[in-house]
């Protein structure tokens, strides 16, 4: 009989039905005697007709008081899921009530669209809590000092409900998708892909960062930095599926170093595709030149990704990076006409058809020859490396897209991901 | 350069498009330089769609509980509104911030559904006005003592903005709405009716109870206790119309008695159609009759109208009520079931097919035979009037609903009011 948080997705909240079916999962878990608190996102498509309409209506150039009214228009998608949620346990007989973030209150900064969770007080919930209530808290929102709706950015309800999880002391947070847990690498392109049963947060950062997109990046920091025991499992099985098999399901990331002793050097493989590579050859190997061609791309509002940059032959190096396809023409062109000539560069050249493919794994830490293997057998298949970059549990290869496919395969294959760790 | 409160209802309010004319005409006063409070009322169609959704869900029988989700889910469809057009207006060029009740608050008592005004704190609005911002404040919605969401009840915004203008002692509060004002009667049966420039709060009272269905009765009853100068006007002018021009059009509700000497006696003539009579002949003329009567319609949940006893003959009188058309089966079957027994009445007899035609006006206070003048008009036309009740500024009559239209002229001409007062 634990304190267990549940999170629901917008698919999972997307019609009556739907929401009725939420209800009845949640009452077989109050009613085997967990105290539950849930965290439901906004109904599938309601967050971005919200957006749409405001945007119909703001003023040309976004300002703090613009961003605060869109947060003030989207918060509403959740604050009637709640309510919804709320109305269909109370048919299903049990006691349920739901708060909006400003009624906990989770307490944010002000940064309007992208606001932090700084506190959530527990006071009012553990209240209901002690009473046998269910407590429904919106997802992907709060409240700041001035008393002005926040909200934290798409995805923010995975986050709010870790928050809410690590706020309670509760003894685990599931997060309920369309997705049954974390894999070893997408299924649609090695159908021998694994779940896998745990994965260290770390892990799980890089993943999430890598484009596996189960959880948002920011509830992963969360429930890292308060070691909140989280499990991604899916919103699709049958809700009356046995209690005990529904908690064993998905996927649990854990903090433990030692629970991973016996597991695989490697977890998973994850990609990124849509990606594009620029490389400014003849740089000057100066102080200064790296700042002054990635300032002028952020200034542009491009996120960069990879970055390379090799030592120096004759006092002149080269400097690769890459950004989203999107924004490939964009880059080039500021490069081309803004840096070239300040940074007394030789030439530019780029490439927007490449991906970027990574191994992940936690046991990289103490295992040599682990990026070796990789590089030999993307090698064994005639894959050429553009780039390179490690982190301590992770190392990223950029290569032609169009051996994406093939590359996650060998790597799949050849660190025996298929077999149970 | 006053302080006014406007208020726009869901028509208004109807889309992207309407709101960005609501904006415009909300520039036009700010820039003529007046402080602007602004009530919206959600989108049309919103309220609906929210309660359509919570209905699907709700338990069969309504709690405090499900009430208060319900009030939860149903104040969202002003919370959009308010932000739409505060973004509206910035970009407009204007300051613009938007509150829902629970951020100024807005204080109610705990009826969810039907919730009433206790307090407006005026201090945050205050500094807003005086920073040059445009506020702009949910309708229909405030905050109870434990910071639960509530709702006034439909049309509850027309009371949040008279609310607001009290509290905020405002020069005049606009009411934006589809009609240009109130009329001497429903000009789709009198073409001839002519609107009122100014009318009184008593006799708004009796037109708005009375089916105008101009206002909501408690936003009258709100301008009444705190003597808000209330204007109806339309929204469907064009926004550019000149200020001046705007400012004088539509109804001006007053509460200076001698405002109203010069004009007529009658200011205009109401009716409800679709109304039904119920007659229970026999009842004996003792203390507890009418209570035992009308206890079961009302334990039944059904709403009476007019109410008619008469002085009795031989220890026996008749006793007649009127109902909605809909609960007319109801109400019958209830009296012959539950009723005529317990009162020992001899039967009861009903009719479907009335309507109730009204002639209202402060001046009747003070004239004598307006009533005497209404009777003979109807006794002109051959209309027999099966019901009578009076109060200090209205006299209603009960008659054959297929005589209606005909009543209704034959008043309006009767009492001139198709001249300008």
């Amino acid at each position: 009989m634990g304190l267990i948080v549940h999170k629901y997705g917008g698919t999972s909240m997307g019609s009556t039905e739907r929401i009725r079916n939420v209800a009845r999962r949640i009452a077989k878990w109050a009613r085997a005697g967990h105290r539950l608190v849930v965290v439901p996102s906004a109904m599938s498509g309601e967050t971005n007709r919200l957006l749409g309409l405001a945007k119909e209506l703001s003023p040309p150039k976004a300002t703090a008081a613009s961003m605060r009214e869109l947060d003030q228009i989207a918060a509403t998608g959740e604050q009637v899921s709640v309510g919804l949620l709320a109305l269909a346990l109370q048919a299903e007989g049990l006691e349920a009530v739901s708060y909006s973030g400003w009624q906990v209150p989770v307490r944010t900064d002000s940064a309007f669209t992208k606001a932090r969770i700084r506190s959530i007080d527990d006071q009012r919930v553990r209240a209901d809590l002690d009473a046998g209530r269910v407590v429904i808290i919106t997802g992907f929102q709060g409240v700041d000092d001035h008393g002005n709706v926040t909200t934290l950015g798409r995805g923010g309800s995975d986050t709010s409900a870790v928050a809410v999880a690590a706020a309670l002391r509760a003894d685990e947070c599931l997060i309920y998708t369309d997705v049954d847990g974390v894999y070893t690498t997408d299924p649609r392109i090695v159908p021998e892909a694994r779940r896998l049963h745990t994965v260290s947060f770390e892990e799980m950062l890089e993943m999430a960062s890598l484009g596996s997109k189960v959880l948002q990046i920011r509830s992963v920091e969360f429930a890292g930095k308060y070691r909140v025991p989280t499990r991604v499992l899916s919103s699709f099985t049958d809700w009356d599926i046995p209690l005990d098999e529904e908690a064993r399901s998905g996927t649990l990331i854990t903090f433990e170093e030692d629970e991973k002793m016996e597991q695989a050097v490697v977890s998973g493989i994850a990609f990124t595709r849509d990606e594009a590579k620029i490389t400014i050859v003849g740089v000057p190997d100066r102080p200064g030149i790296a700042s002054l061609i990635l300032g002028a791309v952020a200034d542009a509002n491009i996120d960069v990704d990879v970055i390379v940059q090799n030592v120096s032959h004759g006092g002149r190096t080269d400097f690769s990076f890459t950004v989203n396809r999107n924004d490939y023409a964009r880059a080039l062109d500021l490069i081309k006409t803004g840096v070239l000539g300040a940074a007394d560069a030789t030439e530019v050249s780029g490439d927007p058809k490449i991906c970027k493919v990574s191994i992940v794994g936690i046991g990289m830490r103490s295992h040599v020859g682990v990026a070796a293997k990789m590089f030999r057998t993307l090698a064994e298949e005639g894959i050429n490396i553009q780039m390179v970059t490690t982190s301590e549990i992770k190392t990223s290869v950029v290569i032609d897209e169009k051996y994406m496919e093939l590359a996650v395969r060998a790597l799949h294959r050849a660190f025996e991901l298929e077999q149970p760790a």
